[in-house]
């Protein structure tokens, strides 16, 4: 067997920038060299881009992970819906750009759980057009949850250096200062542990960010860093993780991109995202935890504004790919010293 | 009378990094190229501190500005005081060294108020420090407030291309969320239009933040946006000012960083500190605004634990000086144009 892992990509949203990424990042030979690619979605929507952008690929449809033969040039798009999408109109969420999306994310689920494929990196689907469709996914960890059967699937957010688990997500700021708890808390560094170990770090070592202003102690601005997140940061440490925290908000994400640890978990969507976002738009990588399917994804939108223009840049997308197939090695080389 | 303003610059706490970043800024020729620098503070400590770390520049006390030569390699300390801290320890805070930090500023903004000298920077000084000095000022900016006589001092961060005003800074997060309020929104976008001015920009383009998660429309994750931030921003379009948002937090200081804006408008305390400690710890320069005197400073404190030890990088003491300095000419040109 080839110690380069097969990676399933998804297209994503046809009517985005999707197609156009997966298609930049398969002329890249760094690819080829780190893993077999194998396209999952539209084949017509592959094809249209690659003809509107002038890129120097052929493609080829498949319906059978065995007929792909993996050389650099020819992309094989695994594509057992056959469905025409070369008249689609670019740059808005529709119908059939949702349904294109979804049932590739989910077939790509059930490829990765009957092994067929190694680790899946997906591109850029949108809410609006999955809704349309007739799905209710809020996004593709909650469809790669269902379709692994994972009741608690989770992100690590990584750019670069700097690897981010949030303690919340997608709520608004006061709903989220009330869900830094003790107990969700203690899970974010768990997730972050283990994602960490995933992605193949050993013995990680972990900063956790306080929610106050310079995580003040003796709760001068709040009581969340003693009541919380200290207990919190005790119980990992009775668990055997190596934390550190909580830590100053505003410094904690700047020392953990300067090495100085190796994750950071984050008490809320912007805390991380606002350091991610420092260092470059096209420069994060999601990594799905806490679920059976290696899967990573790029860290922005379906761009549908900039859709079928050919000025989409591949850099995360790319990375993605790269990162699923280390993440892949990791996992082999993790179970064969087991 | 020369171009060249005399900023004074104010010592900070001798037993702190203050005295040693100032002689190390006064070591660069550009700042003598732009200004007529005058240090203020303890002579003995700032002599100390030249001699342990073996800088090659001379100093001499003086007790009248006028007496100021503003030679380079040869530092005059206006210091009325002449106390004795050749001896005080290096690393924690003290009375002494409180009284001395206070004082030097008190004094920097009653020359400045007298127009002896034309702005002021500042080196760090420590809330527990001033504390045990007798003085209950949690900061600078609330000194320059009292001694010149301004009820509303305020703040703005600037890193280079990122100037930042805050809606709210030193108080828990929770607190941060409620203090969102039309009327607090409104007054920080202009402080902000108002210190972009100061520093020489002219017709400021202003990015103004959300609160929550992508600042999401239509009330998804909380309220803010569509209730307090959106009329903030309509209610200073009225007033003539370009603005733009509410926009989502994780991208707008990056954006504001590459140049789409002139400044942007946090809604706390960590939204801005975190972009701005991505960009380097010694990057950072605090202007005090809505007060009639001039004056900047480190964005950093004391560094106790690094004090005496000659490693104090001087990066963001410099920028503070030619930034003050900038302002001056700025404040005359736009003096002399009315």
């Amino acid at each position: 067997m080839s110690d380069r892992p097969v990676i399933g990509i998804t297209l994503g949203d046809p009517t985005g920038i999707g197609p156009e990424i997966v298609a930049k990042s398969l002329l890249r030979s760094e690819v080829y060299e780190q893993c077999r690619p194998l396209a999952i979605g539209s084949h017509s929507a592959f094809d249209r881009i690659i003809h509107i952008c002038g890129l120097d690929l052929a493609s080829r449809r498949i319906s059978r992970v065995s007929d792909s033969e993996f050389e650099p040039g020819s992309v094989e798009v695994y594509d057992v819906w056959g469905t025409d999408h070369s008249e689609l109109p670019f740059k808005r969420p529709t119908p059939e750009g949702g349904e294109a999306a979804v049932t590739a994310v989910i077939k790509a689920v059930e490829l990765a759980m009957a092994s067929d494929i190694d680790a899946m990196a997906t591109a850029p689907l949108h809410k609006l057009a999955m809704k349309m469709a007739g799905y209710d996914f809020p996004g593709h960890t909650e469809i790669v949850g269902q379709y692994s059967n994972s009741p608690s699937p989770r992100m690590m957010l990584v750019a670069g250096n700097l690897r981010v688990v949030h303690v919340s997500t997608h709520v608004g700021l006061g709903d989220a200062v009330d869900l830094v708890q003790r107990e969700r808390v203690r899970e974010a560094i768990e997730v972050c542990h283990n994602a960490l170990l995933a992605v193949g770090l050993d013995s990680p070592h972990i900063a956790v960010a306080g929610l106050n202003p310079h995580a003040e102690p003796g709760g001068m601005f709040g009581p969340q860093e003693e009541h919380e997140i200290t207990p919190a940061v005790d119980d990992a440490r009775a668990l055997g993780m190596n934390v550190e925290g909580p830590l100053p908000p505003d410094t904690v994400f700047a020392r953990t991109r300067d090495g100085d640890f190796d994750g950071a978990v984050a008490m809320y969507h912007d805390q991380g995202h606002i350091a991610v976002k420092m260092l470059g738009f096209h420069h994060g990588i999601n990594v799905t935890v806490n679920t059976p399917v290696i899967r990573t994804s790029v860290d922005h939108g379906t761009a549908y504004g900039r859709a079928g223009e050919c000025r989409a840049s591949d850099e995360s997308m790319t990375a993605s790919i790269l990162l699923a197939a280390e993440m892949v090695r990791t996992k082999n080389r993790l179970e064969s010293a087991n």
